[in-house]
């Protein structure tokens, strides 16, 4: 079961080693995001909406769409990462917020 | 420490809830993903570059991203979820396949 | 009939008047122009993929997505001036390289 | 100097060659559309952001910039004809929105 503080820290460990934090700042690092979000959608795009599941139930498909979301999560875990935001938590706090905001019938 | 498990069975309990999973297919879901990277590059582009970091350590830039950053993983973990991927094991292999392509000096 | 080169006149203009250009780097409006098709992916979303032709002829949907569409529209002709593409001679080329790529059967 | 018209016309007739209407449902050509902004974004992610002018003047970006910024722009061209906006109209339309939403100094 992995934690997003894992990720962050195999991230800030990865970039360290590699003498990539000047690289990292989070403008730079949003476009990387869209960058890889584009590979996702790029996967999807052609495939008719109900056939998806199905397709990605085999390969090539899902490698591919098991590569390009943990690309995307990496970055967004790096980014969360650099501009000082604890993404689990965040994201637990914004999950009560929705169900707030939209309470259940 | 928030594992991508629980994030992934809130949101399967917050769409169920509320009866949206006929919403869900991935297509759309990848759309919504696309729409709160938006809002997240919205916050950032407009400002200096070596700025940000310091700017999203007060208010209100911190809260804002974590809730978008948040938004972005939400919808990451419900496409995944909902294509059959397992996000954590899926990232942490592509964490190996990086290192391995990308070797430290 | 508009031409690409007067709305690139336009925002020109636009971004000088409001002494904007130091705002208009490329990763800045390459991040601003994220933010403009994410308001686009939005509008699109949750409507099922067969219905959204029919929904479009009709308000509020044909205004918002005029609007979108043309948000997006005028960051990519802004980022284009400013990295110094010509977009009109840039886009008839690639549809010429499209076709030789992609010969019709 | 190119018309959005006869971009239009000319993804119109290079569709309809391929018999490749049957793709270009709404949903199907935004991801098309974020794919192609993802390959712009790639260009300019890990660029200095004060240098990027500067090397888009030499090739290879320069070729490549131009090649990116037209595949979104001729997606975009797509996208709104699918959904029966005008898009020169609706960006002129725009632009003189934004020019009563933020009034010159």
């Amino acid at each position: 079961m992995t934690s997003l503080d894992s990720l962050r820290d195999a991230m800030r460990k990865f970039t360290h080693d590699r003498d990539w934090e000047r690289f990292h700042d989070p403008k730079s690092l949003a476009l990387a995001l869209v960058g890889e979000v584009g590979e996702l959608t790029e996967l999807l795009q052609w495939l008719p909406a109900g056939d998806v599941v199905a397709l990605a139930e085999k390969e090539p498909l899902r490698s591919r769409l098991g590569e390009e979301l943990s690309d995307v999560l990496l970055y967004l875990v790096r980014l969360a990462d650099v501009v000082g935001v604890d993404l689990g938590e965040a994201a637990m706090r914004k999950m009560q917020a929705n169900s707030a905001k939209h309470p259940a019938p």
